[in-house]
């Protein structure tokens, strides 16, 4: 079709998730490992149920405030007034989940050629928003640190301009599951305002910490700099098919924000702003927490002893104090090769390369440990090294 | 703040719609003929609140496919199979909202400095959207029987060039109220041909017809020529809260469309569309439209009648036969200057040059009939009055 415009060759082009659809249209009983989904045990439908006619008013199926309705930003700023997130109504603009944050940053900021900074691998469909709007990348690696901000210096100054921004998911980063240390963090800061460039805070996962010590996170240290754009949602800590989030800016951008959600989405959905609203008006969303936490923490330990058990020495993974994923490295297996031979033996995962558009780490997957109950957890693994034992 | 790119001061340059938010803050018994909402009453809160717990499965909240929920593609399409709307599931993706459908077309076809065409005056979020991808707008005039085919081909001979898009909403169109006449959706499919055009089809309002013949729909008569795109939505006819919609498109745009979605908001929330699947497979739809076409007939005679009693031969207004809209037009008033006395005299509409890019119609507004029972449409209308007496 001639009228496809560069635009859409670059979306077409891009490193879109296309084995997360493959899964999707897969057997029933495939053991996923590929959508970064909670628990279906951890969805409270209970609580949903009970909540759901005083939340279903007439008026809660109306067309929403554009920044979010009041009920779920007085709830929100509540809930964040007790946390490293406390912020204020000036700030707080509801989004329909964490990514369209994402994609509200690339419409207002990113115009074409503009560079943009990653953590290698990172989550992609960021970058994909990135491209969509003419972005170029530039690729840095992490480690068990998070983004190695000697790297970072180095590959600007190579580039040769400053990056228009810089994306990071700090804390149980997707798909690598490790944390920024503070000392990167504070490196980072410092960068951004020399170079001028925003940072994309990226944290989905944050509110999941199961072990270690809480770090504080970009936006706190940043001191509420207009440089630091921070993207949150509900869809990792309540569930990911409401599609509400929210993003914490400075006042004038949460200004630009609102007009460029009417030509987007007009809002997000107003009974499951009401539904949120009001299961952290009752108070529920301290236990759901605590008990999310100490489910995927048995499950991280669940996965990382099948790994042990079935992979020995031959695989290494990260060890995440907190959130969905590990990243394996299977030193000599091609993950991609490997994923249709996987999906036979019944185990789904997402394949290294999605995870960095230049197609870095070919021996690397990512396994979301959230989903799945400790022993389908064993069962997959066992699957995915007989997935393994096949290859050639 | 200097981060700010040429992309979003075309954003804050638009021809937001202010006046919407303005009135969202208004005190409570302000008469809102501003906002394109169904009545209150027209929402079925009794038939979600039956539906909701079967609705509502744990599953419900996860992540859905990006191009919709399987119950609810599978409702729609046996629902568009009774009518001219027949499609089939690889033209149809489902959007957050028609709003996102217009928005998907400008991510996927409007380059910058693309001409699109609009009708004058037009609904302006898709203006708006159009102008954050950098579209020239070239505004088309219309009459009663929608917009002027040969001042579209005149206009374009000027221009010199062909339109990327051309967008039209054919029936009961907002903000005019009027209907494009057969002849005229002919004439324009054979333009768009000749110059290879793509033609916008947005259609909220098509189910709400309460009196007159049916016109057969734009991408009916062009025998699912690709050039078609057509944008539909639930909020009209069920509920704008939902935020569920969808496209119909040629099969190849549909690919393109799930995966423009994945770096946009990944998909459309769950447990709404779950919720009109089963609205839809109840058989309930029939008769809630028929009510509705009921209830708005009524009220648009009320509100005639009322404009008539206060405003006699001082103003002129349109006679639709269907949806949610009157064009008022008062000679020699300035109803963006009107705004703010009606406001005070607890009434909202909104003016004429909010629905033209050039500012085009200082004598006219538009008054949603929709949303308000025909008493305070009758109060709203002597409130009108009020305001415009208050004019010097």
């Amino acid at each position: 079709m001639d009228l496809l415009a560069k635009r859409t060759q670059r979306l077409l082009g891009s490193v879109i998730d296309s084995s997360t659809s493959l899964v999707q249209r897969q057997r029933h009983d495939v053991i996923r490992f590929a959508v970064g989904s909670p628990a279906a045990e951890a969805i409270p439908t209970a609580i949903f149920d009970e909540l759901a006619p005083k939340a279903f008013t007439a008026d809660a199926f109306d067309y929403a405030a554009t920044d979010g309705d009041r009920q779920l930003r007085a709830a929100l700023l509540e809930l964040l007034s007790r946390t490293s997130e406390a912020t204020t109504g000036e700030r707080l603009t509801i989004t329909t989940g964490g990514m369209q944050g994402l994609d509200l940053f690339g419409k207002l900021f990113i115009e074409h050629g503009d560079l943009v900074v990653i953590e290698s691998p990172t989550y992609t469909n960021c970058t994909a928003t990135a491209l969509s709007y003419g972005a170029e990348l530039l690729e840095v690696s992490t480690d068990g640190d998070g983004m190695i901000i000697d790297e970072l210096e180095a590959a600007v100054e190579r580039a040769g301009r400053a990056p228009k921004a810089i994306y990071v998911i700090p804390t149980f980063q997707n798909p690598a599951g490790t944390t920024m240390s503070l000392e990167r963090r504070l490196r980072l800061i410092g960068l951004a305002r020399r170079w001028n460039s925003m940072i994309i805070d990226d944290d989905p996962y944050g509110m999941l910490r199961f072990q270690g010590q809480e770090i504080p996170n970009i936006r706190a240290l940043a001191d509420a700099d207009p440089l630091v754009y921070a993207v949150r949602t509900f869809s990792k800590i309540i569930a990911p098919g409401l599609r509400v989030g929210w993003v914490d800016t400075d006042p004038e951008i949460h200004q630009w924000l609102i007009n460029a959600r009417q030509s987007m989405d007009t809002c997000t959905n107003l009974p499951n702003q009401r539904l949120v609203a009001a299961f952290l008006s009752a108070g529920y969303l301290d236990d759901h927490l605590q008990l999310q936490r100490e489910r995927y923490r048995e499950r991280k330990i669940a996965m990382q002893s099948a790994l042990a058990e079935h992979f020995g020495s031959r695989a290494s993974w990260t060890d995440p104090d907190g959130g969905f994923y590990l990243w394996v490295t299977l030193p000599g297996v091609d993950t991609q090769a490997l994923f249709p031979v996987a999906l036979t033996e019944g185990v789904a995962y997402i394949p290294g390369p999605a995870f960095s558009p230049s197609g870095r780490f070919p021996d690397a997957l990512r396994l979301c440990f959230a989903s799945m109950p400790p022993d389908r957890i064993r069962e997959g693994i066992a699957r995915l090294r007989r997935a393994v034992d096949q290859l050639p």
